[in-house]
């Protein structure tokens, strides 16, 4: 049985459970020469990625390709809304039925809850969701958990036993609720929760990470919440998903700084958010002002967001580690690049 | 010669006689385990296509992407109406010697009748016709007469002498008119018609069939018309290319579906859809309930596509079918994706 | 040091000296083979191009990318101002960064004036800039030159000495300001400059010239300007970059036609132009009239463009001729198109 199981399709970060997220970690770390240009492989030659994002999404759109091509693979890629087919009426099963005949494996990111999962269900090649609206987002919460790992290793310890803070709009972002899910596959965590009025974590999730033992804590400030935790987790107030009056009543300074981090006494903090971050004034988001800390590492998990990419197509593939080792070689322009 | 001719482009079904159209499909025979993935071929290797839609068609362009890069060439692609300097006053002519140097072959769609023919006489490369408003799109007629041939043969005919039903939009339709045209190649055809008042198909391709010693008939009912032939091709209205007036007339119930099959005692016929099917309610198109019966070959028409182009592509390029069986190899991952 | 300097990107012609320019175009006469299909390369296997268009433009687009291909590399394509995440507020320095993660050289066209630099002072892999508003479109002069060189070697002459006349909208048109600037690094040129009124060289760019020892000289008429001249470079009215009321004013008859470079006696003149060219009715362009005089180079221009952007690539990987040679092969399809 393939780690997706029987469909081989990632829908969803509760098809995971310890030794397959393991399984899928131990992968990513096989190919991270790969990612990081060390060396080039070729063990995807004549496979073929059909990339379709019927919501735009540059960045997720351009990791999973991008992650793809790595391997040796041909990417094509469809973009916006206006696929043209369903504009004429046609079913999500048939559309989902005609392109698997172009494709080995698909990405679709679509704007309706389920929507993803209805794809698959019609597809006669695996599917990966990159996104089915407020629903799931599952190669987002992989990454971070990725890097998690990465950074507290890092550091010596591990996510079993750490304390994580998490903060910002917990009720619209669908990316802190995978993230409690996933990481509620971990032993004893310790949550600590910070969102403003209106924007707070919906019970159900919080009762999910009670129910798998993880202590939870909801904080009225930042620098109560980020008091004596491993990492902060940061996100984005998404006012595009969310009614006018809340979306103005959170458009004031920052949601976290150097300063909290200071009077919280946590500089060294490990700090994450699944970018993209508001950078313009008032935006209530994570300040570039941490940028100089040692702990962030909101750029690593979009670097571990390739790596991750990858040992998901692998895997849905059925492609093994020794298939990848046997055909990675030296890249000609080596000595070139960066090195 | 080429198969295409002296310029190597494919424009029209017209091209074709009854040797050249074999020729075709016996490459496509050739290639149909490369495009079924049970091995991978680099014959196109350091070629590219130039994919030009300046009219949106999806499933079109990734057919036809897909079936290039099953073929080891590379895809440069761009679509939508906006290509910046036909904006800025630039001419098809100017347009396509340009672009044409980037490429080694151009599939272009473009909204207007003979504007393809136009872009292929400035090419300094091949070009393929993937559609041109009202004019043609031979790929879509060459992937249907090639599944009718592969489907009869499944039961043990053949396309010659065979009774072919064709419903819906006749007028509008360009599919029915290249379907047309393209098998009176064949001999003794009998076509039954069916389309709703107003929609019916011109006397011109009516007589093109008979001229060439078909015969043709037209029917009040799809019942009617279904009864007793091999084939059914069904058509979506096109309802975004006629009068309002004739668009509402035709938005109510089915075209075809299973209980009118069943009333023409013919529910093992073959049965075939260019796609899109509007399986919205009332959209008077093909009924999702004969997705069960055994003839329905609709997504072997999409499958078949992928065969078709590949086969456009290397007679374009002038490659022959052993050059294809040199570069043809196993896959690394064929263990593993559905085997 | 890498010839585009520390930072391997390629934002300016004043990066340029004459050596660098001659080791640039040295590595286009290596290449040139390759990207007229004499033979295949693999040197650039594994390696990935972002081409990240925030301001729609096909060609220069397509021209990018299909060099990159060429050499055997991968590309991801983003098209149009919605780049989703700038949307959300993040900025210049974050998008390059994240982006930068997913490539190995990245290609960028902005709208905005400096954005490129900002983009590449924050990326970690080299930028090329395709073009930053009312900036600088390096790649455009160094083709440009690039043809010069070619055209006038043909008629056993060079660029040092030559006379050049431009004309057109020399205020607006950011490639004349450029050509000029790079011009300048070669000897006792002679410049005919005419612009309609409104439309005038900036002071500056003239001075530039003078400074570096060239003469300048302004005309009032075309055909006074191209009288002598080895080179005549004509540009487009760029009417959607400047007031309704110049835009009007400049909109009749031909700028450059057959019959003004008979009055000149010029008819052997080299014709350049960077395209597109407005074929419309009084666009005040070039006219297709020329288009059978035996120095239309304006087809010469786009078809090494894409010999020097893949001379630019092999530049910001630090990839040799040499290894360029080592990984040159024959093509499968080699005796079949256009040979």
């Amino acid at each position: 049985m393939n780690l997706f199981g029987q469909g081989r399709h990632l829908l969803s970060v509760l098809q995971f459970d310890r030794p397959t997220l393991a399984g899928l970690f131990q992968l990513a770390d096989a190919v991270s020469p790969i990612a990081r240009r060390e060396a080039v492989c070729t063990v995807l030659d004549g496979a073929m990625l059909g990339s379709l994002f019927f919501e735009p999404s540059t960045r997720t759109r351009l990791s999973f390709e991008s992650a793809f091509l790595r391997l040796g693979g041909e990417v094509t890629t469809t973009t916006g809304f206006t696929f043209s087919s369903m504009a004429k009426g046609e079913s999500i099963a048939d559309t989902a039925r005609v392109v698997s005949g172009y494709s080995d494996v698909l990405v679709v990111r679509h704007p309706d809850t389920g929507s993803v999962a209805e794809f698959a269900a019609a597809s006669t090649v695996p599917v990966v969701n990159a996104g089915d609206g407020a629903g799931e987002h599952p190669s987002q919460a992989l990454l971070d958990v990725y890097t998690m790992e990465k950074e507290l290793a890092a550091r010596g310890g591990g996510v079993d036993g750490c304390r994580i803070a998490i903060l910002g709009d917990l009720r619209f972002g669908r990316t802190a609720h995978s993230l409690v899910k996933l990481l509620s596959l971990y032993d004893s965590l310790s949550f600590s929760f910070f969102a403003p009025p209106g924007l707070e974590l919906p019970k159900s999730v919080a009762d999910y990470a009670t129910g798998r033992g993880h202590s939870v804590h909801f904080h009225d400030t930042v620098v109560e919440a980020v008091q004596g935790v491993d990492v902060v987790y940061a996100t984005r107030v998404q006012r595009e998903r969310m009614p006018e009056d809340l979306a103005q009543a959170n458009a004031a300074g920052d949601l976290l700084n150097k300063a909290i981090l200071a009077q919280a006494d946590n500089l060294d903090v490990v700090i994450m958010h699944p970018l993209p971050r508001d950078s313009r004034c008032d935006s209530f988001d994570l300040s570039t002002d941490v940028d100089d800390l040692p702990g962030l590492s909101i750029f690593k998990q979009t670097d571990n967001g390739l790596i991750v990419r990858m040992a998901i197509f692998l895997t849905a593939l059925g492609v093994s580690t020794e298939a990848v080792r046997l055909t990675t070689k030296q890249r000609p322009w080596r000595a070139t690049l960066r090195d």
